[in-house]
């Protein structure tokens, strides 16, 4: 078998056959590892990183354009995000072990021994997203779940960044090796065609996607299409909404503008969960709101083509009869661009929905005034789904209740006082929410809840201990919390000393 | 508005608008039941169908043909299952309650206050199956775990049980009155067209079937082809093939194949985990196995569109040139048959895996017979996806522990030495599987697990104790188990009359 691709061509049909064949194999070992050795590959990439740290960065400065202490921020997350899974493994809740002792009086029949847990999906692809070329590209949240859960990676990578890419998968590879695994638990494949052709490729059981909802809608549509439809997990957009009661616009305006501000433009705006859309009452000072844009300096946005689709949106924004421009931005050089700010009506979004309330990536946001709270909660119940909705209003207002409640039907996350555009690494996040900021109501993509996306639940039936993965068996060897005949079992400290011994 | 339907006429476009216009508002009711009502509903139903219970089970009878006692059984797994979802529903668990307290010095960056659990999707659309009258019915599995979630459901009525289905659905509605809620947490709809209006209705969020793979595939792609795609949990069927090593056919024959014409004959060979595959050693003695089949007195099948399905499939799989019949059953009456039982080997069906390794709905079974161990576990590792998969071996044989490792790749279930026919509703039970087994291939419909396909997870950013869900306040209210920074905080007893109070 000839060694793994590493240039930026297009990924040709042989090579990619090559890499599913591969792929297969690591998925056999990987299946098999225990939760020690994930761990461990998990800490070992995180440490290749962590050596290679300020060569990569030079290089995503070089191909992103995004600021060095932004970059070095991302790859800290993103090895901090690779340790919090190796934890998780460790930690074990994730099996979902779950231990049902026959019991001859169940109703209407004797119960047998049941035993569940989850296990590995098979290989996977993961399609890297632009605008974190760390946390959410080849070595991110979507791989290091992936591998977490036991399944190896075909990593497509985005164009927007290849050296980077290369690099870094290379430095997964070599952690993998260190781990005494398989370097093609990560493969890297190249192009649109190549990344069609693996969703569709029968060994390929799961697909990640962070990008445009043209693009994930398309290879929604291609893994649903087939034969043998697989779960197609698309992050795909959000307008993230930010609503501001007539109380908190009164009492706090300067300071909900200057963050918003500074929200909107963060990373020259190409943020999923930038804000998008901030709903103010119709009498709101707008110069407070606008102050200080006008001057901002222009920002590097992460390709031209991505220049050429804000361009092309901010366009359709403003060929709208029902928006005025508060601040117009200017381009200068093929990527650099300086913020908008635009501003319309409640009642006219809710008329053109289509146009002012779609998502526009890069340093633009929309100001929708409303008349009365009749409008602001109308605008609430009928948004699309959303990855985030905020609201900055206060505990004793009777309205701001009403605003969490109804976007909690429509968004993954909602905000209060906050703004959107940090997405922490933790145990409660969500980065998700209803169609179309994903194409997985039920799932995320960052936290450790995004390990599920990659595994399947089976379940054993009287099958004797000797033969059952260490997580069901009866004396529980892993020390894995576990419900047991449906009263928890707690996990006990096991060290990975233990573990390997 | 006007009164719910109550005929078995199809449902027209107009009266559906209706049922979905009730079945918003149930779903905001229901969405803002506590655990404690939520369980108090589930139970007020299982009481409803006891009381009745007489009358349900003529009915059923009746329309069904399956006898008596299989049917009382049916029903108190019903009532039991919907009274464990309340138990379910109380104990608090499902909501996946998880809380990260802010910390400043979560890397890169402070995190703030997040707090996640599971909310109810919406109204959904359930699908009755044929097979099961009860459990896989109007008051079934997939009605029970949305009731739990809090959706409503749209219930499309299997036409081959009207009138039992418009009985349990009256005191379904009757109670959700005695629980206080509204009746239209469960609506009737009749009719295929409806059945397809409803899994196109923006208002529906998700959609649960039981039955066949060409309608159930159907119906995914429609699930998916809409503008905003919804999960569809398609239960769509199974060959659940039974392996038998070499040693435990020398050892066990004679009893393997009596537990082999019980479960592949039960209720007419009408279960979705019908055995429709046993792979025995090519020198296995087919006489003992077919002892006693060729005398078996005629059963009636659910319906004259199952039996005229059955009696194409039958003819398909008789029309192989390499499928001998040991046993050729007969048809009595329109639909009345008795079992068959074929004969082919492991090579053949390797070869013909589209028609020889397919699911046939009814009476019969396919004998498999395999020249050495390496054709067993080629046929192990080649197969499509699988509810079950059963061996009958040791656990000092190898061959055994391959076997299990390779079908819990294929298989929702696998078993060892007992047969796939009955599905305990319990804590570890899974009943899925790959494709086509299910089109949602981390889920199960049996089992706790099940309410999982009806909920979504929402995260509260900086949420005040005050406009938090319960389970998320600080003081944990309802005492339910929770994550707490990545520890878990143990559910308290509290009772019902603590959380009424």
């Amino acid at each position: 078998m000839s060694a793994p691709v590493l240039h930026t061509d297009d990924t040709s049909d042989v090579e990619l056959e090559a890499n599913i064949e591969r792929a297969t194999l690591a998925s056999r070992v990987l299946a098999h590892t225990s939760v020690a050795e994930r761990a461990a590959l998990l800490r070992a990439i995180a440490a290749r990183l962590d050596d290679a740290g300020a060569e990569l960065v030079d290089l995503a400065v070089e191909e992103s354009a995004l600021t060095p202490a932004r970059l070095r921020g991302e790859l800290v997350r993103t090895t901090f995000q690779l340790r919090f899974f190796a934890d998780l493994v460790l930690e074990g809740s994730f099996l979902r072990a779950t231990v049902d002792h026959a019991d001859p009086a169940w109703p209407p029949a004797p119960r047998p021994d049941l035993r569940r847990m989850m296990q590995p999906l098979g290989p996977v692809v993961v399609f890297a997203g632009s605008n974190f070329p760390f946390a959410f590209s080849v070595a991110g949240g979507d791989t290091a779940s992936a591998l977490a859960a036991g399944c190896p990676v075909l990593l497509k990578v985005h164009p927007g960044h290849p050296r980077l890419s290369i690099a870094t998968g290379a430095l997964v590879r070599l952690g993998a090796q260190d781990a005494g695994l398989p370097a093609d638990v990560l493969q890297l494949i190249h192009g649109e065609v190549a990344g069609r052709a693996a969703v569709l490729h029968p060994v390929v059981r799961a697909a990640a996607f962070t990008g445009s909802l043209t693009g994930g809608r398309a290879l929604f549509d291609l893994a649903s299409s087939r034969p043998d439809p697989i779960p197609f997990y698309g992050e795909l957009g959000s307008l993230n909404p930010v609503f501001v009661t007539p109380a908190a616009a009164a009492a706090q305006l300067p300071e909900i503008a200057a963050g918003f501000r500074d929200s909107f433009t963060l990373g020259t705006g190409q943020f999923c969960t930038k804000p998008g859309l901030l709903v103010l009452p119709h009498d709101a000072d707008l110069d407070v709101v606008k102050a200080g844009l006008a001057g901002a300096g222009a920002t590097t946005m992460l390709s031209g083509r991505i220049r050429d689709g804000y361009a092309n949106r901010l366009a359709e924004l403003l060929a709208s009869p029902d928006v005025t421009p508060a601040v117009l931005g200017s381009e200068s050089g093929p990527r650099d661009v300086t913020p908008s700010l635009l501003v319309t009506t409640v009642a006219s979004a809710l008329r053109d929905q289509h146009n002012l309330l779609a998502e526009c990536f890069g340093p633009v946001s929309v100001i929708a005034l409303y008349r009365d709270e009749i409008e602001l909660l109308e605008l609430a119940a009928q948004l699309e789904g959303q990855l985030t909705a905020t609201v900055f209003g206060s505990e004793q207002d009777p309205l701001t209740g009403q605003l969490v409640s109804a976007l909690a039907e429509h968004a993954g996350r909602v905000i209060i006082g906050a703004w959107p555009t940090g997405v922490a690494v933790s145990w409660a996040m969500q980065h998700g929410g209803p169609y179309p900021a994903t194409t997985a109501v039920t799932f995320t993509s960052v936290g450790a809840a995004g390990i599920e996306r990659f595994l399947r639940p089976v379940a054993y039936q009287s099958v004797p201990d000797g033969l059952l993965p260490a997580a069901l068996q009866e004396r529980n060897p892993l020390g894995i919390p576990r419900l047991v005949d449906g009263r928890p079992e707690p996990g006990q400290a096991i060290t990975e000393e233990d573990l390997n011994a």
